[in-house]
């Protein structure tokens, strides 16, 4: 079995349906959460690897931080080979927490 | 000179306009800090005395919590003799951070 489908299998999302609010504040509240989630906000969904973020801290930190987003519904990944994509789950998020994303990274900090 | 001017005299405020998104997000991120502020929203100004709310929490910690709303800019006190009144700085708070109320305590947790 390919390494990719091992890693492929270990991801969970969370509906941003079922996010409590607290999860999705704290999740928020991080300002390299937001560089992410405001990176992700200008490009094409898809588009975006783990590995290409320019972020101020470790990988394992940062693994920490896209898992974080991932729970709390603010992102969707999925594995293509040895990369793995990311895409804002604005719609979603949107419906869920309504005018949140516009409150936080729609704007600068 | 009388208890209640001392005490007046350590509250600080900070101006909303001053404040980070980082520190309004984590004074929101909190059950606790968002019920102060609902109760407050829904009572006239300069009604609520602190120690009227019905919080589960212990008093230092309490103090700690509006503490925290008054250093993001969310609250405004002041000592009425041995009554500390707050306010919902809510004008000041939705000019400096649109729509970030109204994503986070006018709705439900």
């Amino acid at each position: 079995m390919p390494v990719e489908s091992a890693r492929a299998r270990t991801l969970t999302h969370a509906d941003p349906d079922e996010v409590p609010l607290q999860v999705a504040l704290a999740a928020l509240a991080d300002p390299v959460r937001r560089s992410i989630l405001r990176d992700l906000a200008v490009h094409d969904e898809w588009t975006r690897a783990c590995g290409t973020f320019d972020l101020p801290v470790k990988k394992a930190t940062a693994s920490h931080h896209f898992a974080v987003l991932r729970s709390a519904g603010l992102i969707e990944q999925r594995d293509e080979g040895a990369r793995r994509l990311n895409r804002l789950r604005r719609p979603e998020f949107d419906s869920a927490f309504p005018g949140l994303l516009a409150a936080t990274i729609d704007r600068a900090d």
